[in-house]
């Protein structure tokens, strides 16, 4: 059997004759890029052999630098020796997203201010313990152990239990007799069911009652782990969706998991991704995973069907019909999940195919179910999800911005890791930039942000049109050249990066940012359209999620992603998918409350829109072809073509 | 590594030095007898040690020839070199009991007269399928599956279902494609739940729907296949409870299931035992085991506990109580049944310790919630379970008989299986016996009815006294003899029996049989003083339970054992629980009238009640101590005595 071995970390497999190098990788747990799942069109999966020699089939991906140097794509490398293959840093999902030392945009909202944008409720958690003091039976009083304990809770804890799980009803007798007929009964309380007794153990557990909320991204996943008794977080941990090897988009997923095996494996890699993450927070807090009692998953519609092992084949195609919005309660360990014996799943409903349980969660999060004012919630990612809504109605779509933001489409775009670009600055006489890498290390590539930063500077400067080209200025400048790919902005120079490439922004990446902002601000338009408002009605715009937090607000404004609205009416709100999962997780009157948001939510699917084309054109324009829309965008444009004259 | 080799079925098993040979036979799958579970103390294991020599502890329970012979304990037996064992056909639980050949006592009642017992009704099975056309999905219409799945079958069935399994919803996505969105649902529908959708299927398959009752009982366990579409019964099939290995009666089954380690072993014979009989009515009804989409399960409650992997401990001890009256839905492939991927189990509640399901399935099978006759519910095992009621109360009792109907307890008993004595007709002048055995083969013991039949014969030809002790008259005959163990009669000389040895009842076994009826009729006498009524008040006595079919009526209430009714008053129905698990499984509203019953019927515990002990010794006669109670039984003992006096 041929020998792989990867480098730098030299990790080992032994592969059979002919397999795959991707898959080889895959085996061995080396994380390679591959955001088009393998078929060879991304060419993110490049690897170089250092020795030996293996069969690989030409790319048009690589530059002949690379070809040269000995890189192969490792989906198009089949292996019939041993080898010795390096996984060049580009093409490495990276290490966890870091917030250390990023420059974040705007403060997130304090603990107060979130706690003040909902109202206190003394509703119970989802999972709960109940210390009893059952009656021991006698011969004048032999009711049956099931019917002790129902009777206890309802006693002296008021729940009018009349369900009991099956491993709950086996575990009673010896918990019964260990605990001499003190024991603590794990109640589940979802509204609309009836109570459900999950789980007994012997004696007063209720000191340790933990459960887990979690965020699942198509990116990314966190986890929070919680201390019921308390209402606290006791530890908080994010990393990558592991599914991300199979495809890095949710199309991508979409496809693999519509076969059963695909399905299967994808069920698998999130599992496995969230069990990781419970036994690092479990770890961080002292606390055994077997005490985890009940997850709350907070997911979009994709990936909230693959943890929960449904098909998500419809959702792909016309007319985005998802199988379920709202999914049935199961164990964590058929999911795969780690956790006490009867621990238990809950999901956040997700309203349609592609407006899921993070943004309802994210609503509730919001305090939008409680507020009169008229508010717009927006979380960018691959896809941008808007509600406008008050606690009276609700509406929402979700554009298609496409992977722009997320360094994904973009030539030496990449994911906001440590090296990515993320801060650019551009002198508007030189056009020399400035630039600012996450852990403030030598530049690999551009993350959103920093193409945010980068093409809205080009902008100012006026080395970009409003048509999204470079101008004449531009041209004339030293970092402007013609590459293979057209006309492109040379941000790092060759000796200054990680690659030992220089690192640019191509007229290709503009267009690919443009149709991403128009996007998300042509929803902003149907959404206010629809119900009849205008866009200065609107009071609060709260920004969600992990790339909001870094967005430049006047930037986003400036290219016309965002409406001009005064700095003031916009909030950040972090990662509200995973705050409203934890809401839910301690007070089930907010699980209710995302039931609520599911129905009342109307979802306007925008790609049957007529009207949404229309606006969509009208937005592929810096910042808009309605400059009347962008005042304050209008006025630095003027300055800059009186300072482009003076010159 | 020793070899046992097990004759005459030369099945060979390699086990490790010092194996104990019970076990060995265990896991080479011979069956042996093993009433005591392996402690030695029943000397029902007993096996011949034909070819090397093996350790074995010495038994008193063998006698000097069995010992001349090479026969030792199996369980006080340790394997260290090569040997062959013989397994005598005595120490064999035997194969299915056979009906062929027996001499019923009276008929069973007809499928006409059982029909005529319950009143019709229109509800719906317990498992059903349903076939929908749902409207096609688009995209002014893009509700998710689930709910056009819930609204078509509301539209189309009348039923609102609410909720929907886990499985269903995975199985749902698929099924539409391949179905061209027509779908089969398959839907459990249990009183106060919610319908459950437990499966869907493409296309219409409501042809083929099949449930599977089952009767779990202690010794045997008998299978019902039904065809849910017609209410027929398909192919029916019984065999020995494989828990058998690990112990007889129930008691000894309580004591392994208290230990995890036992209740899984016991569990898993369990499903076993179902697992073989569900495939074999499958094959010959030519169905598909997967196509078994439910089980509806009638048992007394230890076995209920058992196959639900519930610790049965509690249940053994004062003050007698189950962990639970009422059990929870369960996945079939969670009990280790088999059937569709799907199918669930719903089980009889068990109203008490020592009263199950299976009488609660069998007072339903026998119209007593339906009838104002008062009427009396016997079954008679083990446990003798008594029930008197009508359709406005129910009060009920279980008598511990003993084993001595079952053949155990007995010197020559066996089970009622192929060379059981069971039919005994004895001369009163020469007291020559004439026996009749199942199967019409040499006989090799003798069973629960043809002791009855042998102690009235021997009580009515004078040989045997009221107190159960032989009689002068008797120990002058050439068929008393004095044995190892005192008096004994005689049945079978040595060179007529299958064994080689003369078959012989004993006073010992004489007292075991009177214990065994004494606790039947004051269990009866216990409970008509309960509700202050006569006991020829009673309308009608239903005798339910294998046994009871071929119970002498006469010869019953010769002993005793019953109390002396008209004949006319007296009805067979059968296996009963399985017939009520049967009219559950096809009719909802049985299902919720077996949980009535469940709730109505109150428990009287014999051990503690005061006024059973004192009834219970008057019965210690025969066939009673108060003779005006048996005018009929004292019209034949005048008889006796004027005979008596004329020779």
């Amino acid at each position: 059997m041929p020998r792989v071995t990867f480098t730098p970390d030299d990790v080992i497999v032994d592969v059979h004759s002919g397999e795959n190098l991707l898959r080889a990788a895959m085996m061995a747990d080396v994380q390679v890029t591959a955001t088009c799942g393998g078929d060879g069109t991304c060419g993110k999966c490049r690897v170089i052999i250092e020795q030996g020699a293996a069969d690989a089939i030409p790319s048009t991906r690589l530059s002949k630098e690379q070809l040269a140097e000995g890189s192969v794509l490792a989906c198009l490398t089949h292996v019939t020796e041993d080898v010795v293959v390096r996984i060049p840093a580009q093409s490495r999902p990276g290490s966890v997203p870091s917030t250390h030392g990023r420059r974040a945009a705007a403060p997130l909202l304090s603990a107060e201010e979130h706690a003040a944008r909902i109202p206190k409720h003394k509703s119970r958690p989802v999972a709960s313990k109940y210390y009893l003091e059952l009656p021991r039976p006698d011969l004048s009083d032999n009711a049956d152990s099931v019917s002790r304990l129902k009777g206890a809770l309802r006693r002296e804890h008021r729940i009018t239990t009349t369900a009991m799980s099956p491993e709950a009803i086996r575990q009673l007798p010896l918990a019964l007799v260990q605990g001499e007929w003190k024991v603590t009964a794990l109640v589940l309380e979802i509204h609309r069911a009836t109570p459900l007794v999950i789980g007994v153990e012997p004696g007063d557990t209720t000191a340790h009652q933990h459960t887990v909320a979690v965020d699942v991204g198509t990116t990314s996943v966190e986890v929070a782990l919680i201390d019921v008794t308390t209402d606290t977080v006791l530890a908080q941990l994010s990393e990558y969706n592991r599914q991300v090897l199979l495809g890095a988009d949710v199309i991508t997923r979409v496809i693999a998991g519509s076969s059963p095996a695909g399905l299967a494996q994808l069920q698998g890699l999130i599992a496995e991704t969230i069990t990781h993450l419970v036994n690092e927070v479990c770890d961080m807090a002292a606390v055994s995973p077997e005490s985890v009692d009940a997850y709350v998953i907070a997911g979009n519609t994709v990936m909230t069907h693959l943890l929960f092992g449904i098909s998500p084949a419809s959702i792909r195609t016309e007319p985005y019909v998802p199988v379920t919005t709202q999914f049935p309660l199961v164990a964590a360990h058929d999911l795969g999940l780690p956790g006490s014996p009867v621990a238990m799943v809950v999901a956040i409903p997700c309203p349609a195919s592609w407006l899921g349980g993070d943004i309802v969660a994210g609503v509730v999060a919001a305090g939008i179910p409680w507020t009169d004012r008229l508010t717009l919630f927006v979380d960018i990612g691959t896809n941008g999800e808007i509600v406008l809504a008050n606690r009276e109605w609700m509406i929402g779509c979700a554009c298609s911005a496409g992977p722009a933001f997320e360094g994904a489409g973009i030539l030496h775009g990449m994911r906001a890791a440590d090296g990515a670009i993320e801060h650019v600055r551009i002198d508007d006489k030189t056009l020399e930039p400035a630039i600012l890498t996450i852990g403030n290390v030598k530049p690999l590539g551009i993350c959103g942000s920093g193409l945010i930063d980068c093409v809205s500077e080009l902008f100012l400067t006026g080395a970009l049109g409003r048509n999204g080209k470079f101008m004449p200025l531009a041209e004339n400048s030293l970092r402007f050249r013609e590459g293979e790919r057209g006309p492109e902005f040379v941000l790092v120079d060759a000796q200054d990066s990680a690659t030992g490439n220089a690192i640019v922004l191509t007229e290709t990446d503009v267009e690919s940012l443009m149709r991403a902002k128009a996007a998300i601000h042509a929803g902003i338009d149907v959404l206010a359209e629809c119900v009849d408002v205008e866009i200065d009605q609107i009071e609060e715009v709260v920004v969600a999620g992990g790339f909001g937090h870094y967005l430049d607000l006047e930037r986003a404004m400036v290219l016309g992603m965002l409406p001009e609205l005064p700095l003031a009416r916009f909030a950040f709100i972090g990662n509200s998918s995973l705050i409203g999962a934890r809401r839910a997780a301690t007070c089930g009157e907010m699980l209710k409350k995302a039931h609520d948001v599911s129905e009342m939510l109307t979802y306007v699917e925008l790609s049957v829109n007529v009207g949404f084309m229309d606006l969509y054109m009208s937005s592929l324009f810096l910042p808009h072809t309605d400059l009347t829309r962008f005042p304050r965008s209008e006025a630095l444009l003027s300055r800059r073509s009186g300072a482009m004259e003076a010159k």
